[in-house]
């Protein structure tokens, strides 16, 4: 309901990372699986998550999807250690290990190095063929049919910085994290509580407001985003005032909220 | 979420009825079950349906809610038969055999017979003790000292009539379920299609919004609602007119309508 609410195509979902398995987190893939397979899907789909995940569906998967259209497959992650989950030419995927009531992991998702830009006029200068330009994009240095090697760097411009998310949710405070995340772009963490009630937020593996912002300080992040937040609260402005005084730029994760990543150069 | 939307108190449930085991009528059951514990309830919750509901739920329910405060008795239905599946001083849900794709029953809610209302004259003009009031509310004659019988008629006005209530989804057009549901005061009964469709209506085990109103016409229903459309139709003003066409008590079942049954007289 949310994905048709928000116009999202279930096309364009291909891979599902799950970060641990608490209803709130995972009670809603059954109906997400199978509307697919009502929608006519046929490619693959790919979901990530702890290797219960799918001790737990596939029986359910069996009884409620048997002529499905199409085919899951379950990509166990180990929730102990950070480790790449998932690459494409475009993104690279890895698991964040988080601390919370079970075996929790986020997930950083990392675009790939983006091309060179080349100068068009050392291009024409050099007379350079058709063949050599996408290795010339990559980084590649140039050899004329003299033997004279022209540095990439004379014939190229950085193209954009590679973009990062990382999605830390549940997980009490931990720096252990930080290494992790450092420099990323956008940090999605949970705030399930306020600074007055860390008490609690440490007993059933939460963060705070503050703590989240805190850990966005320190990784050194360019924008935070706060959710998760508890229902005993009724004002989340409060949230928002307790993590900006820590960290400033940062965000309320609201239904449908849109937050983009601009490209910047290296 | 849509309880929660339309301000029904979740203390109030203590009885779900499961017409069948596909997606849209099950999926919502974990993340109800686990929302109640969530919110502290300690009552036991009853869950009625095809003995392969508790097969499918009791592995998820102990691997998610393995410390829930309060407790979870499935009732086994056997969706073949019309039988007596719950009952309380307040109602009685006899079960409705249907027709679709996995095996599926109806839900028949009846009130319980209602007392007799005491006609205060005869109460005073017979010097009636309070000791013999609740017996003459449920039909009892009085004796009076001297041995004569005074006949409840002559002491009572019969009550309300009991009130009742059919859920029909998903199924196929079946006249069977005419004889368990006749004279019913409300009706539901899918529609998920309409008239034009009816043979694809009958491959799929469903009905059109024709047979919906065929079935609440042959039953002498009070009222109709359909509901279930499929979203193929954009729309559903043209179920109404082709329910209405048969039988013109009918109603569109959309998201947060409220329909009330009035008391009658016998």
């Amino acid at each position: 309901m949310q994905l048709r609410k928000n116009r999202i195509r279930f096309t364009r979902i291909n891979h599902i990372f799950i970060s641990h398995l608490h209803g709130d987190h995972c009670f809603g893939l059954m109906g997400l699986v199978s509307t697919l397979g009502l929608l006519g899907r046929t490619a693959d789909l790919h979901i990530y998550g702890h290797e219960d995940l799918e001790r737990i569906f596939q029986p359910q998967l069996n009884y409620f999807c048997r002529d499905m259209p199409y085919r899951i497959v379950f990509h166990a992650v180990n929730t102990s250690v950070s480790e790449l989950v998932y690459e494409d030419h475009k993104v690279k995927v890895h698991s964040i290990p988080l601390k919370h009531r079970v075996p929790t992991c986020g997930y950083l998702f990392t675009e790939q190095p983006s091309d060179n830009h080349l100068i068009k006029e050392q291009m024409d200068f050099y007379q350079i063929p058709i063949k050599d330009i996408a290795g010339i994009k990559k980084g590649g240095d140039f050899i004329t049919d003299d033997g004279v090697v022209v540095p990439n760097h004379l014939l190229t411009t950085p193209g954009p910085a590679p973009r990062s998310y990382a999605f830390c949710s549940d997980t009490k405070y931990t720096e252990s994290i930080v290494p992790i995340i450092q420099d990323v772009d956008l940090l999605y963490h949970e705030a399930t509580f306020l600074a007055g009630d860390e008490k609690l937020a440490a007993k059933t593996f939460h963060s705070s407001a503050r703590q989240a912002a805190e850990i966005a300080k320190l990784a050194n992040a360019k924008q935070l985003i706060i959710g998760h937040f508890s229902t005993r609260y009724k004002d989340l402005s409060l949230f928002e005032d307790e993590a900006v005084s820590v960290f400033a730029n940062t965000a309320i994760a609201k239904e449908g909220c849109e937050f983009s990543v601009p490209l910047s150069t290296r």
